[in-house]
């Protein structure tokens, strides 16, 4: 129990200010802080860190900011949605997304512009990917489980900013349970009406509850639902272990029953986390709030 | 353009009454009448309806509302997650849900009790569950596709109340493109661990993709977002058809660019509906809003 | 604790049957069913209820239902906001507002309508209630509290379906803390300008303070928060009594902080409800809650 | 139209280099970049600007960025709650709210500590609030318009931190159109049980109108919505003039008809901003959102 002191914004101030300044107060900023908190601890304590992230988080810019994390060890293992990786698919392929376009849906439609809210991307971006994408499915064996395909995707790309590209070089797996579910799915079956091409998603199962199932401290961070965090949740119903942290970034709420919205606590009836786990939720836009928490946590460590 | 009139409520109101009431006005009053004229509309065009449902419907009771649908031909595709479709057979085994169970989560755990908000389900649910569905698995041919697995499934189960029973009755496909997220994902896993076991999820895609490409009308309806609404919308890339009917009952918004909350209109600019396409979305708790407009749809047809 | 049973809709039904089946489940569902117990307990016990809305509710259509409440002794104090006041009296001088109105926010400036969402009202409704309401103002005496000028406002009015109408059949007091921010009160303010006019705010708090200090029970219900949340709550800090039920129809959420979203358990610390009240929040949309509510009560009653 | 480059996260970043990645995005990202771009244009066409704050801000610690924005020259009118100014005194009085309370709101009952989800604040501020009130309302003259009280309110602190104080010092008029529910209400009106004190709502009509038909330019920024919101735009109604510039901070949605989260685009139908404005909405948690803002268009100033 303290003192909520006056937040003080002043010309100059470092990220690491402002989250200082949030500390003082309550609400989300208070929550921002403590997310801060949680995942320099998480780092400190040598967590093996799971990511989940759902939402149009690589049309929006944010590919780089989790392709780092890997890069320098904050996040050890991904679940991704398909629609996150194909974007980062196009954009590591030369492909791009775009802002500030005007125009009505249907004109949009005659342009050959599809729109992800501010987002834009344009036909040929998906056309390139169409290219690219199927002569590397060619190289590529006929059964695999979804980790391994895109762990020799990204193998085959040449950008740093792509996260499939530093997984593979970090040798971090990305899950993607829902991969039919994407523009890569449809490729993927386009691709297995001519060569044989399974993918074998059950393996993967196997695969992040070896991961989870840890002599050590587990820990999670979860930007949006959907299915990245139940497969990251479940992954302790198998295992042994459960999660010591968890911080989630959602916009959704908990009285409508969705898992998305659902508090971290009720993990706790599961077994997915521990009763003594330290946990966070911001109720916050994930483009705002998780940059923000990414910069000052680098700072701290 | 026309007058708001005043609604008006009284004793011994029909919810065919109710609904005529909310007609007279807008917000979301308004946009429940919308809806069940546009549902009704979808029946009389003779759609094919597409139904995608995400968030936990089954363990909420809206289990039964989506099989009797099925039943009476007023829903002729189904996806869903993972979670609904394990709770369904959850209930067809002869487990059951709970409300009114009180305590801390720590305290549920230690009572083998797993909460979802204000739903509870007990350990021993997920015990029969083990037991039921390993029995049926071993009957089950290798390697299927999920829709052809849930099928069989369906054939062995006798509770009128699944809809995954209805769907094998009716010969309706139930496409679960996260199949792996979920406990029967789970169970799945487990089983492959001892007999093969390999569950094809790009053979669907190509069976939702004919599915969409029909000579008539296609309708979707989406209770939530997730997996569910995305693979539903893009089956419609790969066809030459698009939605001419979408209604949709969600409580994510547009702004932070997650599919969940894109509206309607955003699927125009990918040729998922067409231009002139009738839609509506209804920003509402869907166990409030669609048990009532299922209600006045059959009251109406 | 009990089961979840699984909902059922059929042709037919009426709302209570639709209630009955929303009690045998969760999340929203459940909760209308627990909102329609409250408020019918609330009848039975004899309590004085305190009714608070804000939001477009009378543009919305929804002003006759307040009024029905009123006239039928199922609500006992109203406090609204300047604009649900005002726009009441709109539609008692004659004026109306609109639906189904097409064009940019642009193109309805040119065209004289203002918009409220998908409502919308002509400038001549507004130049309507000008006329009518100086004409009033022009007998009433200079210096009174906002709920009697709003009594003597609503002894001048003949429209049945006016809240305010009905509230002056009934004697129940509108308090209005923010008159000043409506039009009315603009147009209390250009009055001003040629003749002694001057509101006492400060006598409605003691007025309210009366009624909130009975012997009997006291039970609130809010659409939306606001002013009349607050108003209606902190009469209760000085009075020696606390309110034993309260329901809100509510969609904003806790954790941003404001009153507005905040739960009914908070105004237990505050002394505002009694520790052993009852206590409901539905978290949707009034415009289709509140009537469906409203029904269900009025069949059970 | 542009493209959406990668947001680059980095040790040792500053506030404004956290909006420069942000402009590269979009979602709520771009909104904050946005936001920062036109507070600072309203600055450098000297526009009057209007504040207008709702929520529980002063408790939650933002109440002396309020502060030094007046003192800076950097807002010009301010429209407040009551409850914000409420707490704003006990602040300047030396009371205090606190975060980090533990216990049930049954317990917290008993200690004397008020909830505001997690901002606490003890009865004995409360107490002390209405000894300070009290003499100072004993040299206050009996009937004044609100924003008048405030001035002398304000001459009468010694607190720098105080929003109050500095909008005193500055000339800077705070109005509370809803200031009878507020605790500082309550003391008015226990005040007025024995004095003579009559407060003037009407008059500060007219006061923001003036303020509001100015030659200039004109711009507003809401943080949250409800009465301050609305007064602020009502005044334009009867002003000649309309704002050019306008910035919310909201979590309402417009779907539910409510003006606090109306679109700014709606007000454009009203007359109360102009047609070729310029409007930003930031859907996020203001707590978050405006110290953040308010850093970096300091940065840039």
């Amino acid at each position: 129990m303290g003192k909520i002191y006056p937040l003080e914004m002043k010309k100059g101030m470092s990220v690491s200010d402002l989250v200082r300044e949030y500390e003082k107060g309550v609400f989300g900023a208070g929550k921002i802080a403590e997310a801060v908190s949680l995942y320099k601890e998480m780092l400190e304590k040598e967590c093996r860190i799971f990511l989940g992230f759902a939402g149009a988080l690589v049309p929006a810019g944010l590919g780089k900011i989790i392709a780092d994390l890997i890069r320098d060890d904050m996040v050890h293992v991904v679940v991704s949605t398909g629609a996150n990786v194909t974007h980062d698919l196009i954009e590591a392929f030369g492909g791009s997304h775009l802002k500030g376009v005007q125009g009505e849906d249907s004109e949009l439609r005659e342009k050959g512009i599809d729109r992800i809210y501010d987002a834009f991307i344009e036909d040929r971006s998906f056309i390139l990917f169409e290219e690219k994408i199927q002569e590397i499915l060619k190289e590529i064996e006929p059964v695999m489980s979804v980790s391994d395909v895109l762990k020799e995707i990204g193998r085959k790309l040449n950008s740093s900013d792509s996260f499939v590209r530093q997984a593979y070089l970090k040798d971090v797996p990305v899950f993607v349970p829902a991969l039919s579910d994407s523009i890569l799915g449809l490729h993927l079956f386009l691709y297995s009406q001519e060569c044989a091409c399974q993918l074998d998603h059950v393996k993967d199962i196997g695969k992040i509850v070896e991961l989870a199932n840890i002599s050590g401290r587990a820990g999670a961070i979860f930007l949006g639902g959907g299915v990245p965090k139940n497969f990251i949740f479940q992954a302790m119903l198998l295992s042994s272990s459960s999660f010591e942290y968890a911080l989630q970034i959602t916009t959704e709420r908990p009285e409508y029953g969705g898992l998305s919205g659902a508090t971290l606590e009720e993990a706790i009836s599961w077994g997915k986390v521990s009763k003594d786990s330290k946990l966070c939720t911001v109720y916050c836009d994930a483009t705002i709030a998780f940059p923000l928490i990414v910069a000052a946590v680098r700072d701290r460590c």
